[in-house]
């Protein structure tokens, strides 16, 4: 099968999340990574892509967006992992020039730029993914799949949480990555937009359900942080079901516990991230069962259960499906986190700093 | 070592709480039952009474409490397991009487009551003791050592829970605890009375500090019940800490899921019921501890680590305890729970209540 | 209901299993302690009686078995919680008396002596009980349960551990414990008689199968040690299935770490002391089910799932069996462990030896 | 940074293995495959080739090391992935051809295979290299590391599992993996040489010590399977210490539980595959430790402490420190399985056998 010629914004030497994508896209032989505007820096964009050896390096995303799709052999997609407010502008000029975007997540930084997107996509030919790479792991697509198919009947209740420890101290100024995600400029939000982001949107992918309204307590414990490091949020659903969604970046002592409880009138479904292959499901007066993968619902994964796949593969499992939707398969695009989810998460920060700006006071969440 | 002769208000034929109360007393062999008014039915009291092969069985708590008081014999210290809106009165002849009280939880269902136990504690000479046995456990006393001793720096943030599934459908009509407990004439709140004050003192007894204001959501899920069955209450502390409450009643699959989550400036602590034998610890930039107990540190439990000790033997820890005190040793006392747990449980529900009613509202907690 | 006067040889001041038995005979109120021979020594046996208020307190056990048999309310049942050198003389001579035993394990620390219980049990109207504890815990009795209902199929395959790590340095010479647990004269054997019978009777009780033939290898891992710490034996079952026998009181870290695997041709089972109040069953290609206690398979049990019942409750659940057996209920006594498994445990003790003597040979393991 | 160029025996359409090698060798980047023959059937070699996109496909591996070796392009290691039966032959070729051998474990189906590797890595100037996959785990290559810094002391106990159930019905003819894995011509050894090797590899490489006899009972609960599917193996150490190793592949209800326990004089450590980002540690005399990847002690590790990396990144992990030998880097070449591991592996595997024949004689252990 032929490979997807793929390009990158960011990810230059340093970055974090610009290698995930990149193991991420080479996990399955899908994409073959040819171009790049690695950095804002020309002479270090210069450097890191030679040391990936990629054929074609860029001084800037416009230059790239404009060349590459004037090439015969330009590239098919790109993955924006810059920054969250460096996101809209090499989102819009990709879209523009009719390539699909690969856009790490939150949206981005302001309101603003997330409309300026939502018209680019709908404006293009091509195709906007986000990457909330949680939602892609077996267990999860396992428990969304639960839901729907009535395993736990009427949604109850839901808490979602993601907890980490590493900014309990002011690190700014000796960690790269602490230093964008805690300045509002480049971050736009803190730990709501950095990890909040992703617990609503796999409480939603999960139920199927998206809260209402809500009531937050945005906190900074941190002396003199300037966004928040700590959020927690009580929701409402329109089908009365009721939930909270806690983060933090300073429960000392958790790496990545993002963790989801979900309770239905029939059953409750339970699952940490930190333990990702096992789903641990109560249905109503019978035992507790702990569910692994199941190979015949989804033959995509790579090894049978007992050897465990990761945070890793579930990137790559986003990758492996925006490849068959890239390559003209529509079957898996439904599970696939876009712009709704991206626009969603951009509501619900905006939401959650409303409420918290008026006491807690429960706050409408705009839908898309 | 001569035992204290103790009395039993409540607790007849089919009574939960009341037989564990009794095994409790029974455990280490502190306490003789001798008395009861086990019953507001005489002949089921009388009965109940013979079953037990009590010495002594009355038709009320006031002749008890009477008579008992006359006799050189009499009771020294009475149970009173009752719903919660038959504590005060018993609660009340037995201080009078100059007997020791040791009430279940939680205090009353009333704020009156409540006030009219604080008077006539003040005005007696006999002890009151709030049967918050989970606060007896080792490990959770463990946990309040160490927050004592600054094993987690400054606190940050409290998450409480307690989640229970049992009535996630309508069971009054045929189970008896489910029955008086959803009664709001005699249990006077839901969820948020009977677990909710397990959780809230179990939080203060191990931080040390009880939150100053809260905003609560309280809900029912079961259609046609008449209490709170669901409650999610936001923290705030005077210290600046946050926190989370969260009790549930209609968490399906959840068996007796109280877990208690402290974070700190250096470290964090974590411990649930079901799992009660162990301590998670996790200091600063350090491994993760699993603690389990230590002999030399209290050397009142029954069995060496490993060999665990479980719901039971909290109660027993409480009822050992309060034999220490009523003969004299006062040492103990200081981690008995009693009446300023009983009221600020009391000042939980009520403000709770309160800024469920205010849609959330910030509420600010009494203090006794 | 009456309550069963019960009299205790050995469990004097200091001692730690006559403390456990009291606590389980008092813990649901069917016995009454009122006669012991707590120890060896007069004095201290006169002293002992007082602090736990007995009322008859003898020199000797001869003279108690001798003066209870003759008085009126002389005791039902005695419990004989002295080292294992000098369990068959008192458990000879009340059952001669006519007085039912309830043994401490092993049976004892000779055959000879093993023999001579066997034959006083046989000429005596009384009975005799073994307190395998671990056996009367509700997960077990559970899991014995579904193995005779066909869960796992036919038996494949079994794995029995018992780890401790209290005994990994010499401490012979300041714990009490450790001083008779290591002494061949008094104990008959290291760590295969102490902890490796409980494997032993534990997979024979959940399997209803026991092994006829052995390899052992039997170690004395700390210099200077005079029996066994550490035994890892082979198991063959007449039936095919073949089995695993590990025990260690050198295994740094752990506590009671009593395990239990057993595999069939259509499921398994897993149980850990530890975590006992949960059962594994994983039937075959279905989900892992994790179970707990289920009220109406056993009434007896004294608090719901999801509040831990523990070490002493399985101790009290031999003693309120037991006492319904006195009583003239049989229908429990088929669960309760008594002379066989004493008897087979002595064997298993014997082959044991003979196979690491004759380095590792398979050997008979001879029936009761 | 130049990739390497890579070719493959093996892997065609439908192999599991081979798959897996590929992910392992693309994760990082490190390699590139350009040649392959995928299967003795030259059109099946042919086709599977097309669709991974080699640049170069043999109709058989004596072609494919003569002429890779002739080009000046040609590849500098090959990747072999056939049965066991069919490693020696394209290993020796490869060798003699002077390029880098990545083979799959277990080194070969007979002795006399194993001794002709041997002879030909010995000739050669290429490297030979066994992917014992788990060893390469970053809380595998920790253990190994603390052991070496003494942290648990003096070796005394070793505890190896690796349990299956998949197997525990005949299905060899409707799974092409169970098919030639209980061919005795085919695999040489049933459980013991599959997943016994991998337990005796793992325990080797972490304590660094290899048991010099043992004693092993071999068995096939399958009815008509005529390989072993269960083996129990007792291990001595010249050092005194003691051990056992226990792998089944019908143990219903596993799906890959590796798992090593080791006990010393100081502490003890806990690994289990199926959770392999923690490792539990216990120094004597405080308490457990929850360890967890240190991104300082190896920066190579893809993502942070709490986003898993699982079973591919193991293999990835080898590949990695292959490609850092192969170009030069000699420094971590000390931590790769190879040719000793896997004489090793076959010397366990021939005294198993021996021993079990001999009703459980212990039976010296061949050194390499």
């Amino acid at each position: 099968m032929k490979r997807i010629s793929l390009g990158m914004v960011g990810g230059g030497a340093g970055a974090f999340i610009g290698a995930v994508h990149r193991i991420a896209a080479r996990m399955d032989d899908r994409f073959e990574l040819v171009a790049g505007a690695l950095s804002s820096d020309p002479a270090r964009a210069a450097a890191s892509a030679e040391e990936l050896g990629l054929a074609r390096s860029y001084d800037s995303f416009e230059d790239m967006a404009q060349q590459e799709s004037l090439r015969e052999d330009g590239i098919q997609a790109v993955a924006i992992v810059t920054p969250n407010h460096l996101h809209a502008a090499p989102a819009i000029a990709f879209l523009n020039a009719g390539i699909h975007v690969i856009c790490d997540k939150p949206l981005t930084a302001t309101a603003e730029d997330a409309a300026a997107i939502a018209a680019a996509a709908k404006a293009s030919t091509a195709r906007f993914f986000l990457t909330h790479n949680y939602s892609a792991l077996p267990m999860v697509r396992e428990a969304r799949a639960m839901v729907a198919d009535g395993a736990i009947g009427d949604l109850r209740l839901v808490q979602a949480e993601y907890l980490q420890g590493w900014l309990a101290d002011d690190i700014a100024g000796t960690n790269k990555q602490a230093d964008w995600r805690t300045d509002p400029a480049r971050a736009g939000a803190g730990a709501i937009g950095d990890i909040g982001t992703h617990a609503w949107q796999l409480a939603a992918f999960v139920t199927g359900q998206t809260p209402s309204e809500i009531s937050a307590e945005l906190s900074s414990m941190v002396p003199g942080r300037r966004v928040d490091d700590d959020a927690r949020v009580a929701l409402r659903y329109a089908s009365g079901a009721k939930g909270g969604l806690w983060v933090s970046q300073v429960a000392v002592g958790a790496g990545n516990e993002l963790r989801l409880r979900i309770f239905g009138t029939k059953g409750s479904l339970e699952w940490a991230q930190e333990d990702s292959e096992r789903l641990i499901y109560a249905p109503k007066d019978k035992p507790r069962q702990i569910l692994t993968r199941v190979q015949d619902r989804s033959q995509s994964y790579r090894t049978p259960p007992g050897h465990p796949e990761g945070y890793l593969e579930g990137f790559a499992n986003l990758y492996k499906d925006i490849a068959d939707v890239i390559q003209g398969d529509e079957a898996v695009a439904a599970r696939l986190p876009g712009l709704t989810d991206g626009l969603s998460g951009m509501a619900f920060i905006a939401a959650a700093r409303e409420s918290s700006d008026a006491d807690g006071a429960w706050t409408k969440v705009k839908t898309a």
